[in-house]
């Protein structure tokens, strides 16, 4: 089952009200099963450089059925995914892209970029939280 | 001066109720001055192929201050602009994509892809109309 | 709904099967309602250019819900969609991508390439045909 | 020398029936001796990212005549090759990529991605072990 775009834009307004109340503008995208972008929003005063990393965080969640930040903790010197990054156009590894779920299904993901990766986390979480 | 996330979700709103009124599923974009995209939303159903297309019809717009679909005119075999397609990562020089202004200024461009062109220039008039 | 890899590969092997018959060899792929490849096969002899060609082809079908060959006659000079082909990383408009469908559902797409496009549409129609 | 497309299929199946053996649905990829793609298959729930890593997994290995995991021993910080990801449109460096042999001499490679990097390279291994 694929993310709507009901669902996609509900998300990034919820996103959207978390990263005004931290007061840290975000580019914030959704992607579906096919890692294809189904709705974004630069906020006001967003890094430009933010919106590639925000499509790249959903994106890479939604390759690996997985948050990107788990990607990272594998991708590390040493580790058995480093440099996996290359792959797929670009990864992103870091936190900040989470898995959209519908019961326990998979629908898609979202992703965000603009402040610290704990803040870009948890305006991704919050967007995630409103699709149940 | 730059479109706002605001304005060009305002935008995005109004052409995706145009298009809903029609009857076609669309895919939406905004871009800025910078020809960077500030919103984008896929309408359930609409072309996959259509969402790069409505944002480089956005894009081609704003690159040149002008609706896609002039360039389109300038660009036939025999014409001042043959093959500028090929240029800025790739052009969309057919209708869809409208320049968006405040009183005179321009600040960005709607480009929208879904149905035929009548209907996606349309559609992207309807966006762009709701930005004074 | 999505193909799956059985059909995708029951596809390939009738259009393979196909090939042999008109002494053609040919690049065949199938990709899923994503535009993402599912399977492939070089047949020993084709063109080594054809791969991209028909991936492709198979990816042009499904971002548009229409045979490869259908854009093509809307994108020549003076036609609307001119110049399309530039979108999405390369579209090809010719024939030889065919809509995979499951009762009327577009399920995916497969892509043919390696001989004349009235072979190469001929043999990813008998590969398409392979799904109910 | 270069694999047949009947050898890259027979490659294919033969991981493919060791992926099901071990129930982690894989991408898996056979390359020649261009470093071209031969054959493919992604079996049914394979993570949509593993695709592109599993024929660069193959590129990789084929590309130095080595199995994929041997590059990234000698590509980690301080080491020799250090960075040599970022060549060829992106390597992959870790297990899961593995030379085809024909008596001793290579004929192409097979890349495998899905699983754990131990997975991937026990599957790879299957598959190029069909080839005598």
């Amino acid at each position: 089952m694929n993310i709507t775009a009901q669902q996609a834009l509900d998300a990034i307004a919820a996103a959207q009200q978390a990263a005004t109340n931290i007061k840290v503008p975000m580019n914030i995208a959704v992607v579906d099963r096919g890692s294809n972008l189904v709705a974004f929003v630069k906020m006001d005063g967003a890094w430009l450089g933010s919106k590639d990393i925000a499509i790249k965080k959903a994106q890479t969640s939604n390759y690996f059925d997985m948050n990107s930040g788990e990607i990272g903790k594998l991708s590390q010197p040493g580790k058995p995914l480093y440099q996996i990054e290359v792959s797929n156009g670009g990864l992103i590894s870091f936190p900040g892209g989470v898995l959209i779920k519908n019961d326990e299904e998979i629908i898609g993901a979202i992703g965000v970029s603009g402040g610290g990766v704990e803040q870009d986390e948890e305006v991704a979480k919050a967007g995630a939280a409103t699709i149940k």
